[in-house]
């Protein structure tokens, strides 16, 4: 007998039919002899709907009443959920987030989990109850509700299966698994059959939908199996597991975001330690200044230059102008592309590879990084698609 | 300073533009240096949009998850109002049934307040919080989320009141008030400015749609002063509270329903004491049995004779049946049209003037009922719109 977690996005309970099809999903694991937890999002564009009423009253909501409104959209899919599982005739019980015993900080609209306690979930359990826990929700020391960031259902489904050293955590999603690429641009993509945490980690932080960030970073710390695959077919997914070195594929996917802007600081100030100050000020902001290779404007440079996501563009002009940066080029306009796998840096060939594809392509690349673990290159956003497919068909 | 508990229900909180309204009659009150509870239901039509959900997928519904469904309406309502009193420019925090500390038993979609633990309210209150608080649901002994029933928002605001020592508790709704007669129907129907706690418990439970019983029960109870009033407009409504004898006029209002049947058994079984039983059964069952006249199918009859809502007419014929009846006659078109006043025993040529007003109208009377508060005519219901009005003519 296993402990199963399954995790049903908002797309996979959207209506009726969705809902009987998640809960024919838990049963079978159910009627096979295992215990089933399922985390489920609000349905379908609830959350958004939900969102554009508080705003349509004022766009300056607080986000602790956010949090409460926001919440009800898993509390309606989890009573749903449940009597759709009793209709077919299974024992089960929903949980609210604070239920389940998801606590968290009262960082209301982003709250990190502190702990999960898991008593009731494990009362139901053991009375044979199929449990039915709402994602995206937990509760603050204070007893007031918060919600963990879009995504976060992702997240919930994660913890409860690390505190409970589920066997498996089965994510449940509208594609079948983790692609070489987006499987909607890519005709071509493959699925993956399996592929490591840190993999994982640089596909979702880099724009591929699957799975949110924070979830794997939970999984790889608690060693929680994670399966990726689809609520609609039968089909294995991919596995997201710890992996040895040499198990590794030197290339996993591509992945692409369309929304960077990249900045040239033209001139540092002259005080001492102002330099160290703005570099620091921008790691607190999670901006990654290490970029190997810089050509702005057709020429190489060697002012300090890097790339940011385009929605913090503005705070991070102000945090250059407050520390004395006057003159700066950007460019909003920016995609980066990434190839994510293993030791990349002991086979430069790859990184050449991918310069010397784009290149032959007339697309010019204005910043690259490189990690052990990706490549990526910053080019004019209106070349995405067209660079990762290229270098799709160049590396699969 | 006082206290004052608000009540909105679903129609006065249906909307961008009437949630905006109730936040101002909220505000209006704390401005005038009173500290305020509001209590609010779900939005509109929320509730049955979500049983409808939920009957889509099964119809055996269990009570437990409707319960967790129905109690997401007012989560949406309290955050959606709070979010308006801050746009406002006033400090708000809304709770939930539990968070505001209403304990109730275990019984799903009905549930009894046991009590209301106020910690957490009169700490809000101490920080100068406007406190807007999810009606209709509270929390069990084992941490489930419960419903009170229809109408149950105003059993919460009025225990609420009862439990903060409120000064008054104001339940605003559609009407300006309580009146003599249903204003939608009778445009003669006068509004009271006062009336008794045990006249409008008579007005309640005989289809004064304004108060749920139960919410006039515990205002009773605790001698919380009410006020039935408009939200849409700013005249004072009705004060519901406790009368000296002599400060009440004899007739308070009239009302009607026309879901009744009447049983009339035409065969008594045999057994000794099997009488005693029918009638236990039935008064356990909440049927009063007291009837005083008796004109059966144009024939004055000595059967035990009986009115029951409509909705209970199959159980009741089955608990004749378990006692051995065999024989009964029963019509299921029936309305009762109600006189609610005091002291009507020592008056009657109140119940006089009644069937003389009806028996000049050509209206049968199959049966009746006095009690010291009210006088009830059961009659046919195509009826009893005119009914109440010739009553409502000839007393008002």
């Amino acid at each position: 007998m296993s402990l199963i977690v399954q995790k049903f996005g908002g797309s996979s309970v959207a209506n009726t039919n969705l809902l009987l099809n998640a809960a024919k999903k838990i049963i079978k694991k159910y009627n096979e002899g295992n215990e089933v937890i399922a985390v489920v999002s609000a349905q379908g564009n609830t959350t958004d709907k939900l969102i554009a009423e508080a705003f349509k009253i004022s766009p300056l909501a607080s986000n602790r009443e956010l949090d409460v409104l926001l919440s009800s959209g898993e509390q309606v899919s989890i009573a749903l959920l449940s009597i759709a599982i009793k209709k077919l005739g299974f024992p089960v019980i929903s949980l609210l987030g604070w239920q389940a015993g998801f606590k968290t900080d009262s960082n209301f609209g982003n709250a990190q989990i502190k702990k999960v306690e898991t008593e009731r979930i494990k009362k139901e359990i053991e009375k044979k109850n199929i449990v039915i826990v709402a994602g995206f929700q937990g509760i603050d020391s204070y007893g007031d509700i918060t919600t963990f960031g879009r995504g976060g259902s992702d997240t919930s489904a994660v913890a409860i299966a690390a505190a409970m050293k589920a066997n498996i955590c089965q994510i449940y999603t509208d594609v079948e698994g983790v692609y070489t690429a987006d499987p909607h641009k890519i005709p071509d993509a493959r699925k993956l059959s399996e592929i490591s945490y840190d993999a994982m980690l640089e596909m979702a932080s880099l724009g591929a939908q699957v799975l949110n960030s924070r979830s794997v970073e939970i999984a790889k710390k608690y060693k929680v199996k994670l399966e990726v695959l689809s609520s609609l077919t039968d089909v294995p997914g991919t596995i997201v597991r710890e992996m040895a070195k040499n198990d590794e594929i030197v290339i996993t996917g591509i992945t692409g975001d369309k929304d960077v802007a990249i900045i040239e600081i033209l001139e540092m100030p002259d005080k001492k330690g102002e330099n160290l100050r703005i570099f620091s000020k921008l790691s607190d902001l999670g901006i990654n200044t290490d970029v190997t290779q810089q050509f702005i404007n057709d020429k190489t440079t060697k002012n300090p230059t890097f790339a940011v996501k385009r929605n913090i563009l503005l705070e991070t002009l102000n945090i250059l102008k407050s520390c004395c940066v006057n003159k700066i080029f950007y460019d909003s306009k920016i995609a980066k592309v990434s190839l994510i796998g293993a030791g990349l840096k002991l086979h430069p060939e790859v990184a050449a590879a991918v310069f010397e594809t784009l290149n032959k392509a007339k697309i010019k690349v204005h910043l690259s990084e490189t990690s052990e673990t990706k490549i990526s290159v910053f080019i004019d956003n209106q070349y995405m698609d067209k660079a990762v497919k290229i270098l799709h068909d160049k590396f699969f």
